[in-house]
Protein backbone atom coordinates (compact mmCIF):
# COMPACT_ATOMS: atom_id res chain seq x y z
CA UNK A 1 0.00 0.00 0.00
CA UNK A 2 2.74 2.31 -0.67
CA UNK A 3 0.91 5.47 -1.63
CA UNK A 4 2.97 8.19 -3.54
CA UNK A 5 3.78 11.19 -1.02
CA UNK A 6 3.12 9.47 2.04
CA UNK A 7 4.82 8.06 5.03
CA UNK A 8 2.98 5.27 6.74
CA UNK A 9 4.51 5.19 10.42
CA UNK A 10 5.22 1.76 11.85
CA UNK A 11 7.86 0.21 14.76
CA UNK A 12 10.95 1.70 13.04
CA UNK A 13 13.24 3.74 14.89
CA UNK A 14 11.77 7.17 14.22
CA UNK A 15 15.08 8.06 11.94
CA UNK A 16 14.12 5.56 9.06
CA UNK A 17 11.03 7.66 8.96
CA UNK A 18 12.58 11.21 8.28
CA UNK A 19 15.14 9.57 5.66
CA UNK A 20 11.90 8.20 4.00
CA UNK A 21 10.45 11.74 3.86
CA UNK A 22 13.82 13.64 3.34
CA UNK A 23 14.03 11.45 -0.30
CA UNK A 24 10.40 12.13 -0.93
CA UNK A 25 11.00 15.98 -1.03
CA UNK A 26 14.46 15.38 -2.91
CA UNK A 27 12.57 13.54 -5.94
CA UNK A 28 10.53 16.34 -6.01
CA UNK A 29 7.28 16.24 -4.35
CA UNK A 30 6.23 19.38 -2.47
CA UNK A 31 3.66 18.09 -0.39
CA UNK A 32 4.15 14.74 2.21
CA UNK A 33 1.53 13.63 4.09
CA UNK A 34 2.76 11.60 7.12
CA UNK A 35 0.33 8.90 8.64
CA UNK A 36 -0.38 6.75 11.58
CA UNK A 37 -2.10 5.00 14.14
CA UNK A 38 -2.27 4.17 17.61
CA UNK A 39 0.96 3.94 19.84
CA UNK A 40 2.63 5.02 16.54
CA UNK A 41 0.95 8.63 16.83
CA UNK A 42 3.70 10.15 19.21
CA UNK A 43 6.80 8.69 16.59
CA UNK A 44 4.90 10.50 13.69
CA UNK A 45 5.04 13.82 15.59
CA UNK A 46 8.74 13.31 16.17
CA UNK A 47 9.34 12.80 12.64
CA UNK A 48 7.44 15.67 11.44
CA UNK A 49 9.28 17.58 13.99
CA UNK A 50 12.78 15.94 13.17
CA UNK A 51 11.81 16.92 9.39
CA UNK A 52 11.33 20.76 10.20
CA UNK A 53 14.00 21.14 12.60
CA UNK A 54 16.85 19.49 11.51
CA UNK A 55 16.73 18.42 7.92
CA UNK A 56 14.61 20.37 5.63
CA UNK A 57 14.92 23.86 7.06
CA UNK A 58 11.74 25.70 4.28
CA UNK A 59 9.15 22.63 5.21
CA UNK A 60 5.98 23.75 7.53
CA UNK A 61 3.10 22.45 8.28
CA UNK A 62 0.12 22.04 6.02
CA UNK A 63 -2.18 20.83 8.48
CA UNK A 64 -2.70 18.11 11.10
CA UNK A 65 -5.98 15.85 11.11
CA UNK A 66 -6.65 13.36 13.79
CA UNK A 67 -9.94 10.76 13.55
CA UNK A 68 -11.16 7.41 14.46
CA UNK A 69 -10.49 4.13 12.57
CA UNK A 70 -11.92 0.88 12.96
CA UNK A 71 -9.88 -2.13 12.69
CA UNK A 72 -11.23 -6.09 12.77
CA UNK A 73 -8.49 -8.06 15.34
CA UNK A 74 -7.52 -11.21 14.28
CA UNK A 75 -10.82 -12.97 16.28
CA UNK A 76 -12.63 -10.74 13.55
CA UNK A 77 -13.81 -7.96 16.65
CA UNK A 78 -14.39 -4.62 15.45
CA UNK A 79 -12.17 -1.84 17.47
CA UNK A 80 -11.57 1.69 17.39
CA UNK A 81 -8.07 3.07 16.95
CA UNK A 82 -6.77 6.77 16.68
CA UNK A 83 -4.93 8.00 13.41
CA UNK A 84 -3.29 11.22 12.44
CA UNK A 85 -2.31 13.20 9.24
CA UNK A 86 0.36 15.43 9.40
CA UNK A 87 0.78 17.51 6.22
CA UNK A 88 4.70 18.85 5.32
CA UNK A 89 4.75 21.29 2.40
CA UNK A 90 7.34 23.47 0.69
CA UNK B 1 0.31 23.88 36.92
CA UNK B 2 -2.92 23.91 36.69
CA UNK B 3 -4.36 25.77 34.23
CA UNK B 4 -7.85 26.84 33.62
CA UNK B 5 -9.28 24.90 30.40
CA UNK B 6 -6.74 22.82 29.94
CA UNK B 7 -6.20 18.97 30.31
CA UNK B 8 -2.42 17.77 30.61
CA UNK B 9 -2.10 14.29 29.76
CA UNK B 10 -0.22 11.95 31.59
CA UNK B 11 0.07 8.38 32.25
CA UNK B 12 -3.12 7.58 33.81
CA UNK B 13 -5.62 5.53 31.53
CA UNK B 14 -7.29 7.48 28.73
CA UNK B 15 -10.80 7.83 30.65
CA UNK B 16 -9.30 9.48 33.61
CA UNK B 17 -8.74 12.53 31.05
CA UNK B 18 -11.76 11.94 28.92
CA UNK B 19 -13.88 12.82 32.47
CA UNK B 20 -11.63 15.79 33.07
CA UNK B 21 -12.26 17.24 29.82
CA UNK B 22 -15.79 16.66 30.51
CA UNK B 23 -16.15 18.33 33.59
CA UNK B 24 -14.43 21.05 32.58
CA UNK B 25 -17.14 21.64 29.55
CA UNK B 26 -19.82 20.85 32.36
CA UNK B 27 -18.29 23.34 34.58
CA UNK B 28 -19.22 26.35 31.79
CA UNK B 29 -15.84 25.89 29.61
CA UNK B 30 -16.29 26.42 25.95
CA UNK B 31 -12.87 25.68 24.37
CA UNK B 32 -10.72 23.06 26.36
CA UNK B 33 -6.96 22.53 25.06
CA UNK B 34 -5.71 18.91 25.60
CA UNK B 35 -1.67 19.29 26.03
CA UNK B 36 0.86 15.45 26.13
CA UNK B 37 4.43 15.22 25.63
CA UNK B 38 6.55 12.44 24.19
CA UNK B 39 4.65 8.92 24.49
CA UNK B 40 1.72 10.46 25.70
CA UNK B 41 1.03 11.96 22.71
CA UNK B 42 -0.91 9.15 21.25
CA UNK B 43 -3.13 9.04 24.43
CA UNK B 44 -4.23 12.73 24.15
CA UNK B 45 -5.59 11.66 20.46
CA UNK B 46 -7.36 9.15 22.09
CA UNK B 47 -9.19 11.53 24.37
CA UNK B 48 -9.93 14.17 21.70
CA UNK B 49 -11.25 11.27 20.12
CA UNK B 50 -13.69 9.39 22.55
CA UNK B 51 -14.66 13.07 23.81
CA UNK B 52 -15.95 13.98 20.50
CA UNK B 53 -17.11 10.73 19.34
CA UNK B 54 -19.06 9.25 22.44
CA UNK B 55 -19.44 12.21 25.29
CA UNK B 56 -19.63 15.62 23.82
CA UNK B 57 -21.14 15.04 20.34
CA UNK B 58 -21.13 18.60 19.75
CA UNK B 59 -17.74 19.32 20.35
CA UNK B 60 -15.56 19.98 17.31
CA UNK B 61 -11.63 20.32 16.69
CA UNK B 62 -10.57 24.24 17.30
CA UNK B 63 -7.29 23.70 16.12
CA UNK B 64 -3.86 21.09 16.50
CA UNK B 65 -0.68 22.28 17.04
CA UNK B 66 2.99 19.92 17.54
CA UNK B 67 5.98 21.37 18.60
CA UNK B 68 9.54 20.42 20.03
CA UNK B 69 10.11 21.50 23.52
CA UNK B 70 13.86 21.20 25.48
CA UNK B 71 13.52 19.44 28.30
CA UNK B 72 16.84 18.73 31.07
CA UNK B 73 16.71 15.51 32.33
CA UNK B 74 17.94 14.05 35.61
CA UNK B 75 22.12 14.60 34.83
CA UNK B 76 21.12 18.46 33.60
CA UNK B 77 21.38 17.31 29.99
CA UNK B 78 18.83 18.86 27.22
CA UNK B 79 17.15 16.64 25.41
CA UNK B 80 14.39 17.71 22.66
CA UNK B 81 10.42 16.23 23.29
CA UNK B 82 7.69 16.68 20.88
CA UNK B 83 4.23 17.93 21.94
CA UNK B 84 1.04 18.65 20.92
CA UNK B 85 -1.93 20.44 21.89
CA UNK B 86 -5.29 19.83 20.55
CA UNK B 87 -8.50 22.55 21.40
CA UNK B 88 -11.84 21.26 21.48
CA UNK B 89 -14.20 23.63 21.15
CA UNK B 90 -18.37 23.74 21.56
Amino acid sequence: MAEENTVLIGNKPPMSYVLAVISQFNSGSNEITIKARGRAISRAVDVAEIVRNRFVSDARLGGIKIATEQVHNEEGRQSNVSSIEISLVK
